[in-house]
């Protein structure tokens, strides 16, 4: 995996959501995709975040705990690992740990 | 000001420091420049950044107060304003807002 996008556009205001837990810019792609590039902070509480469109989130760095929707269980991805969350649903995440992130949405 | 950064590189991961109170990511430029894009959570206690090359920071919104190297005064910059720091010195900055800022290294 490249370390780095090239040839994007950045927006330069960040979104920040949950008191600055959550952190992320918006790029988007020469061919036109637009995808957002984050951080989570370490939260003890988890952070929700809803879907409009398919994401698949990729994780660049760090460990997290990830409940999709209505799915019963969490499971835990790490860096280089990814997952998907269906439209108009939702997925929450907890991390003790900083986490980089890309999330595309399909 | 344009509100966002076209034909650029960027660093997937960020620099975290201060416990998640400056977020920021290395981009490039076409021409090779590299600046770096990032945010400031709020803080009740002065962050320190020191400075290797002469650095001049762009405040993209909100507001802080900033106090350069020995200078006697601090001062409070807004959106669309900035402040230049020598070399190898530094700059303290305190906030109580989201800031978003530019580091374009010099």
């Amino acid at each position: 995996m490249p370390d780095q996008f090239n040839s994007v556009s950045i927006r330069k205001k960040a979104n920040v959501h949950y008191e600055g837990h959550s952190i992320s810019h918006v790029i988007e792609l020469a061919d036109g995709t637009k995808k957002t590039l984050g951080v989570i902070l370490p939260t003890n509480k988890a952070l929700t975040f809803k879907t409009h469109v398919p994401e698949h989130i990729e994780i660049i760095s760090g460990k997290c705990t990830v409940q999709i929707g209505d799915e019963p269980e969490a499971k835990v991805y790490s860096s280089g690992e990814s997952f998907h969350v269906p439209e108009n649903s939702n997925f929450k995440i907890m991390t003790d740990e900083v986490i980089d992130y890309i999330c595309h949405l399909e």
